[in-house]
């Protein structure tokens, strides 16, 4: 992800990857999901200082508004910035990503951001090669075949105008893809990193009220330094 | 809350209290109820074996989705067991909680619930008083007074039909603020306890299809064993 | 259906069963519909003193909002009841029941209650032996078995969570279908009579402002004498 | 009512009134809207032979979509025609009536009509002047005075479209009041009138499929004789 | 379409039909349907003096609401006249055009009107022969089975209960597809060409206030002259 | 604006600045904003080419949704950039222009885009003061002064967490109203032209099928001769 998110913003930004030191091995439930966002807090606290922009770099956008809350930077989330790409570019939305019981996570957060009435199409298939590590940086011609062949049916039946690949296997498969679609095709991972060039130059100011001024004064255990300290 | 719980129930039900080791220790801004709703899945992980239903103690209801998902019994929620009660004695339902930055918190649930629609007022109050220990088993009467005020206002600005007394620290306040008002008060400890007891007594079967079916051969690090064990 | 409801509650409460002596013999349509719910009006005018809740047995919830605004008891709603208790049990709800033409009578309730966001499927199958008075306290094997396999493919289909079997004829027909389904399935009788305990139990206080205040000194004719008493 | 109704059409159409003889003197509450709902359906069946279209001469609209399920030709209710007129010259639209307890009735209508998300202000006022029975055809000026006054608080402070004039007593206000106001508005009996000639003049096909076609092969018992004999 | 117009109202009122000098020849596309607008509102600033009300006869309603703000008459669309009369028909509403290109364009009026919840079924279909000139005043037999044949079809599929005929070139079709169809079908141009006359009767009061009041200083340059002289 | 855009994005793009050679002079109705919007159409036809992307430079988003059917490179709003950034810093977002019946253009467009819930606050502020042409690069302090004053009034009162400020006359005001605020503000150009220089580096694909493939084969007369070859 973080190769693809630098290739696409070139030199308007420089990338630096963190990740999390525990929690689940990849988001496939609710349950690791919610696992997801605590560790992204804990990332975020300790790396943000410096940065002009965070990138959440988890398709469920898991953690993205209490980051908001956190931090005094804007924080981009992959499928926020993907749907929010698409809105500017059709009237009907798709959303392909694997497993079909990712969905309803990934409509909850459109139900979040207000935008569930542009969803048109959703489906999360079964592509268990698409986990497999990749040899290089080229994708997998079976997976981009696959991926080419549900999204092309995708668009056709539901009439969609957008179509968003979204899941963090997924981050470049955008070229394979969009060659044997009739509509534009966003890869969730360009579309974030491009977010947070634009939010980050246009440096926002920071919350002093309301839900999202940073939270001070909180007693916590189990956490982190970085976080606790930033909660004290 | 317990202690109210269980008076509610009566012989109905026999509750058994729980608390999080580590984690915040008051829910007041989104990061701590990120935290809060993985300090739920690790308690429900250890301690569901053996209950009819898990009543969730937290007034945002964090947790409560992953916690339906990860377990076979039934989970109730505070916020969603007022609210869904609310909904049974009156058209325009209102809640009252401390703290006006949890408002989002809550409103984000009343939104997955699909029932944003039915509120019809919130209001989250500074009330440094009510967060005092108590010295017994009464309510303070000056938290009393201020709640009552403050409910009666909010019920006639916006004709409410129904208010919900929301907040772990409100639970036991109905007696002393039902009298001042015109319309049925609801506390949400007393709501999700009969709930439990409904659910529980229904025994309704576990998922074992869809989004909700207990996720299993998942990787994750960082967790207490019994989470880890019921992922594995 | 009295005698499911005092089964699934037990010892919890005990049930008053009261028929209309005039309507229509079964509801099927909108008119019959409207004749039922001013049948309820009488009932519940005539039946609630000395009662902790009304549960009221009609299907589509006919005269339930004005039952509430009437009486200062809690009123549980068959449908409003197995819907609310769904809500607590999984995200996408679907309802099964007999006759395609009265959806919409179910469809406008979920509505009102401001839950249709959450209704996923719908089915109003024909099963004409589902009517035919039963020899003793056992369902109809055949019936079930319809039951059954259309509850498995509405479920299948649109990705249910939770199924609602809706139909006072339907009454019982659960622990025949819950083991060839993979997700929880809802006794609207069994529901409401719990959350009739639920909401007795809790003893809500009467409406003494807004819209569902019992009316007074309100001059009406044709209709029987206790309801005539309430309005007077 | 008739009166306004039959000026406002003038030759377009020939107006027949019917009265109820048994049911609520006046709708003021849910209860007593339900009752009048049942004695629309007795009317309706009674009357609706050798008519064109049926205009429901009640300000809630009870009745109407069982009415429209019971006939074979348009039926009008004054609500609705008032409401839809309305939609046809402005974007925000307002509702004034008599008494506040009767505007959840009218929003659950506007709700049914899947036109709330129009309705930008209510009122419900307090004006007994305006139930006594007027000594000729003009309107009491201080009734209309009062009406004028809350109209335009109500217009100018939602920053309104249009207004509606609902409720049976403020027939014929509507000239009265409009002076006074600096955006159109509408009186629902002539509004209604003119729905019932259009739609009348286009004689719509009955329904012969759905939910709306008649109902057949229905008992019921405690109706009068037309009516049952229309379910029969 | 002046000639249907005419005929369904009869003696009611005199339709005076103008066209555009400029513009397209034909709307398919949000292009020329914002070139339509511009179109309509030069027609209406010159020819709205001394009419009752307006007719706008372009299936998509382009340029209405401007014309609302414009002219101080009644303006009434096709599609927005047709929809609501089909609002009092029936619960469950579709519409049937030609090109399915042109459904994001009837769909974005329907959610302008706040009636998008309403519409049940859409179909666009491809019918080149719909657009040859007619011989005489007779409809084309393969264009009314072909309408027919998928009317019906539409109908069926979704449980409509109400059909809307839109499309300039099927003004008139209604009589030889309604004896195919079990429910109502509106022809737009007659549910418009009465909702004129409905309007026009009532003679609501022009805006004086609000969006809609008539703007007035406002400086334009290459508009023709009667639209450049209501701006001024 | 162009001055603004351009400082905004410093080196990541070279804007060219195009103004329509007729048309109104300012859009303060919906009659001129529909002028408009066939103005941009034009314009966008005869300039397209060569460019990476496209900003329609006029607040209300005039002609947005035709021009992104017409050309076949991303199409930004100055008001979808504003509201898609501010959906990326907080919840609840407010916005602040000139002139109160522009308001329900802007919230036309907001219903459109499908993000009208995430509205909650509008403001339309009469300052003829702010269309004085300035004397150079500055902000006028009284207009800066003014828009802090009431920007911050709205912010307190709807609890608002991002402000955008909308009107092309505002472009540059954004320095001057920040600091007086606890919440982001968002400049309307500022935002649309980092949203076209991250779509046009995404470079997304053109529409081949749907409804925003350009139309081809269409006669049109009355346009300038770049459109008409567009549509030819």
């Amino acid at each position: 992800m973080l190769r693809v998110a630098q290739a696409a913003v070139g030199s308007a930004a420089t990338l630096v990857g963190v990740t999390a030191p525990h929690g689940p091995a990849v988001v496939g439930s609710r349950t690791e999901n919610t696992l997801a966002a605590s560790a992204a807090l804990e990332l975020g606290a300790a790396h943000a200082e410096g940065c002009d922009a965070m990138l959440l770099g988890i398709s469920t956008d898991a953690g993205l508004e209490p980051l908001r809350e956190l931090l005094d930077i804007p924080v981009v989330g992959m499928l926020e910035a993907a749907l929010l790409t698409a809105c500017q570019l059709g009237g009907r939305i798709g959303l392909l990503t694997l497993g079909e019981r990712m969905l309803p996570l990934y409509q909850e957060q459109a139900r979040r951001m207000g935008i569930a009435g542009r969803m048109a199409g959703w489906a999360g298939i079964e592509l268990p090669a698409a986990f497999t590590p990749q040899s290089g940086d080229a994708p997998e011609p079976a997976v981009a075949d696959a991926l080419a062949e549900h999204a092309a049916r995708l668009v056709q039946d539901q009439c969609l105008d957008v179509l968003v690949l979204s899941g963090a296997v997924l981050a470049g498969y955008r070229p394979a893809v969009q060659p044997r679609l009739p509509v534009p095709v966003i890869d969730g991972i360009e579309a974030a990193a491009w977010q947070a060039v634009a939010l980050g130059a246009q440096k926002p100011a920071a919350h002093r009220a309301g839900s999202y001024a940073p939270p001070h004064g909180r007693r916590v255990t189990g956490t982190g330094a970085p976080l606790a300290r930033r909660l004290a």
